[in-house]
């Protein structure tokens, strides 16, 4: 068997680092203790020749395994764990209590972070962004707060560390120029707990060790 | 075996009314042909008690399926699909392509339609929603021409009719009141030859039925 392929940046803007979606599938690769390998492209490398063939957005990550290519980070985690029967719980009930958390992870609560982002990042300056800000700040909090109430006093969302959590993890990253995670702090000592995995760790520090993209400082 | 039990509102604003996310439910039953009741609240009928650890979010759909509870359009969508062992390709390739679509449509397409749609419905009239609005539409025309690119001349996104074209189909119809559609005729016609499905209309026919919550004209 060949080693899985991940594709990822080999460079990107400050804001951006440690927030790329690659690092969910090397987060889920590192908890299941296998090898995966990276292609990379963006300002040193070329993207492959018909990339938008395996990734119809042309973004990163998508996976190829032997013969399958995949894009979508949720269908990508969705895969691996039940490839090797790991990251996701076994009961039937919990087991799909965590296919739905990675579903609204994506669909429930990022879109209100994104939206934030756009404006505050994006547009940011602009007096219109100032505004669209504003009014997206009451969502951004309840979608918070049904995370949080739904995390109730457990450590992980769907009983045992899963795949939703992976999830739900690297979307709350998005949050980490703000202070709003903090005023959950159920929420926020559960990104913490998450965090401090070894193979969360793992996977950032190889994120960005892959952002190698600049020209070397003594090129001429 | 007892009838699975889907969500359901039993009024919503005109604007609102078949794009109430319910819809993919019945639709994939309908394809299914297979049985299901609704269980509705909102004007008339008030939430059943403890909802909210149905649906952490407390909207429409949730599944009931004998002992199973479920949440997320995306992951009842798959979970249906699993259990009939239908609206998903055979193949492993075709399987995963399909599972990453309706990921895709979720969190790579519907988010620019929402945003578009908190400027152009939820805060209309405001001068800061109009430059909002035209500052996502690069993006969400990039996004349905990533998607036309994808389908290409196929009739369905992962080869045959799949959970992946419940997902995309139900995304592009936050479209309707809107001419973007029309300038992607590939994509345009896809979602009339989904929507034209038998499946289809007796899904939104049902759906538009149960918005019975309107208190009788002869009240008094």
């Amino acid at each position: 068997m060949s080693t899985p392929v991940v594709t990822a940046f080999d460079r990107v803007p400050d804001f951006a680092k440690g927030l790329v979606r690659d690092l969910r599938v090397r987060w889920a690769f590192e908890e299941l203790g296998e090898p995966y390998s990276v292609e990379k492209f963006g300002a040193a490398n070329a993207r492959p020749d018909g990339y938008v063939n395996w990734q119809p957005f042309e973004q990163v990550p998508a996976l190829r395994d032997g013969e399958l290519e995949l894009f979508e980070t949720g269908a990508i985690l969705l895969y691996l764990a039940e490839k090797h029967g790991a990251l996701l719980p076994q009961g039937e009930q919990a087991r799909w209590q965590a296919i739905a958390w990675v579903f609204a992870g994506l669909n429930s609560v990022e879109p209100a972070f994104q939206r934030y982002f756009a404006y505050h990042v994006f547009n940011a300056g602009k007096d219109w962004a100032e505004e669209a800000k504003e009014a997206v700040l009451p969502l951004l909090r309840q979608k918070l707060k049904r995370v949080s109430d739904a995390l109730g006093d457990k450590d992980w969302l769907a009983g045992e560390f899963s795949i939703a959590d992976i999830m739900m993890v690297t979307v709350l990253n998005n949050l980490r120029e703000t202070d709003f995670l903090d005023e959950f702090p159920a929420l926020s000592a559960y990104h913490a707990r998450s965090t401090a995995r070894p193979a969360y760790q793992r996977a950032l520090a190889a994120q960005l060790a892959d952002f190698t993209g600049d020209p070397p400082a003594g090129r001429d």
